[in-house]
């Protein structure tokens, strides 16, 4: 019968370190791939015009390692989207195995969904390795036990932090989190506030909402377009945390935080012209995301002149 | 690209508590509708006629904030369930948060399935708050620890119990659960003690099966029709309960209850009209959530005269 | 409305224990049908030929309760994959449940995925059992923790051990796990390793590979086909793990896990014979475990002259 090791070993811990898994199915990229650049993590302000089809091809090639501790709403839904987009998922989420599995791993995910005490320890475990990491801080500010803790975890230097504008401004300093006011913040909002905490952190910012905008500090990015449907459904926002992971593993994070966006762009919009209601969206969204060519992400990225 | 800000708070705490959600889009309903009527938590003998379209329309209105402290293998489903439907979900199940949550929640779930250490403790603090619960006690009677923290939990005024016939004559202290001949008791078997257990404790019982039976201990409603297919698939059960707290933040028990009831028939018989199996039935299920309309609910409920 | 009394149960624990199942629907098992033969665990070499048609008949006659202690990412499916082929899973993973559980169940799962203090404590518990086990180490070598728990499961005595490769290498004392060149190990490089892990505990070691290979040391059993598609979404293998445990609850464990296998491969190439993607693919598969025959095993195994 097929193979059921890869989905064993993805479907919890992967045992198939990224060494391994390059020697996976080859990359179906055409002309406009090249070698995956090499990765940068904890320098953010990366020279040259984003290549978020550069960074597709890579990902598909590589197959980057992907430890995700994440909430337990979204872990069987955020692995069937790593694995369809090409990357090897693994939600090692127990103190004792956690830190030692992101010191192999290509990235690591840190979302504060459901955090229990035991994936407390893990993300600290998780966010002292050199591995570049995302920091997906849910509901920060509102709650007062994921606040403590994201705040802890931003002095491990994330690569990479994705939220909605809310919880960007309670990251940066400037908000009380979901209720009052910024509970309805747009994402541009945040944007300033985004800048200031990029800037102040060395690390890329990526505000989500209507348009995505993603910064580090100096260069400003915009992804507009995407399906509505992707607020239909659970996961959606904490699934492109981890896309932004995985592709973490095979670029610089602001390169990594931009392709992520734009690819959920473009699979969003043809999942949801195939789609019947949310559930056939939620479906198709994991076809898409296989589907999906590095061309297909061109011109999906905008640079904003400082 | 399109805001994935809900479906990131959505999936596992939501940062947008009701009054916020109430900005959000209009209600589809038609000559049916009429303004949510007022929650009535603690006064499950309301008076009126049953009206589930009425408490159809006040959802899709309001977007009630819904939490859900419920087990690991319902989660994404329950949250896509209630998604699709236009509640707002949150699933907040630790302790120093989960008091915290429910306090500003509509309604909120507390289903035993999978109750772990910390879920104990967040089910005991989420229910000292005035928000109205549902008690969903999974497999009550044939197992230890649930079954203690099950009649705990009932000291602390749930709005309603939603169980099949075996789970109430245990919560109604005439059974012992799943293990012997009251495994296989129809929900009708159910009814004398559901009455009594609802008049005792001043609350709303809905017992599932064939027929559903909800009860105050005065009034009785029964809803019937539903496609069988809901059996074969899991989370069925347990997503009825989220629905029920979801109606809960807009009406009264006896309504909430009632109108999920009728809700899960019309959308189940949809879907599996629809469907090839229980995998295609369960992505189905939710897309016809989407769909239902508050019409669609009308003389799916039958108040019996006592 | 339809019963949802055994969704409610079947999702988290079931309140269904297999005495009562048994009064369920019908067999639809044509003339291959025979009367489902008796649990034999601890006796992995029985006699005569392997029988996969006869084991899918008494599983869909029996029901099976099978108890599930598994990792996070894969609750959902695994509960989906046991309900759409006839068994009736249950989730009971807390301390002091557990145990009391898996004496009442027809068959266990251990899966090391995602193994929490509590689950450590739960599998321990439901280990010192009489009921037939299935142990999935996964990811075991290359962590410490779910390690050292998996060598002292297997002094529990599982009847069935179920890996990759790499695991079984790991579990017969001759891999490192994961990481290193085993990582890439093909199902055979492990038969010998497996036949001597066999032999040496009196157990059934099931190899998941391009080919499976299923032998209780001293009979070998292979089964090949099934769809690659199966790799490309989580859960593939986990929940093939769950299925062993269904029909180890209605026969011997050389039959059990071969029949299993010999599902999946026929239900994996149906179902990507009609899917777009690995979304559609993971609806389609449930389906198509929900339409098997037993007829249509036949012809899938075959036994290798020792």
């Amino acid at each position: 019968m097929a193979s059921p090791q890869p989905p064993n070993g993805a479907s919890a811990v992967s045992a198939h370190p990224a060494e391994a898994a390059q020697t996976g199915p080859a990359s179906q990229t055409g002309p406009a791939s090249q070698p995956g650049p090499a990765s940068q993590p904890g320098h953010p302000s990366q020279p040259g015009p984003i290549d978020a089809a550069g960074a597709l091809t890579a990902l598909r090639q590589r197959h980057p390692l992907v430890q995700c501790i994440t909430n337990a709403v979204v872990t069987n839904y955020t692995a069937n989207v790593l694995l369809a987009l090409g990357a090897s998922p693994a939600m090692c989420d127990i103190p004792g195995e956690a830190g030692g599995f992101a010191a192999m791993a290509d990235g690591v995910l840190v979302n504060l969904g459901t955090p229990t005490r035991e994936q407390r320890e893990a993300a600290l475990e998780a966010a002292q390795q050199e591995t570049p990491w995302v920091l997906d801080p849910v509901a920060v500010g509102a709650l007062p036990v994921r606040t403590a803790l994201a705040f802890e975890l931003l002095e491990a230097c994330p690569a990479i932090i994705r939220g909605n504008a809310s919880e960007i401004l309670v990251m940066a300093g400037e908000g009380e989190g979901g209720r009052g006011v910024d509970a309805t913040a747009e994402s541009a909002d945040a944007l300033e506030a985004a800048r200031a905490l990029a800037k102040r952190r060395g690390l890329v910012v990526a505000v989500s909402g209507e348009t995505d905008f993603i910064t580090d500090g100096t260069r400003l990015i915009t992804v507009t377009g995407g399906s509505e449907l992707l607020t239909r459904m659970t996961g959606g926002g904490c699934s492109l945390g981890a896309v932004m992971a995985a592709f973490a593993g095979v670029t610089g994070p602001l390169e990594a935080a931009s392709a992520a966006s734009a690819l959920y762009a473009v699979a969003s919009e043809r999942a949801a012209a195939a789609s019947e209601g949310p559930g056939s969206f939620a479906m198709r969204f994991i076809d898409e995301l296989a589907r999906v060519t590095p061309e297909d992400l061109n011109n999906r990225i905008t640079e904003v002149t400082a």
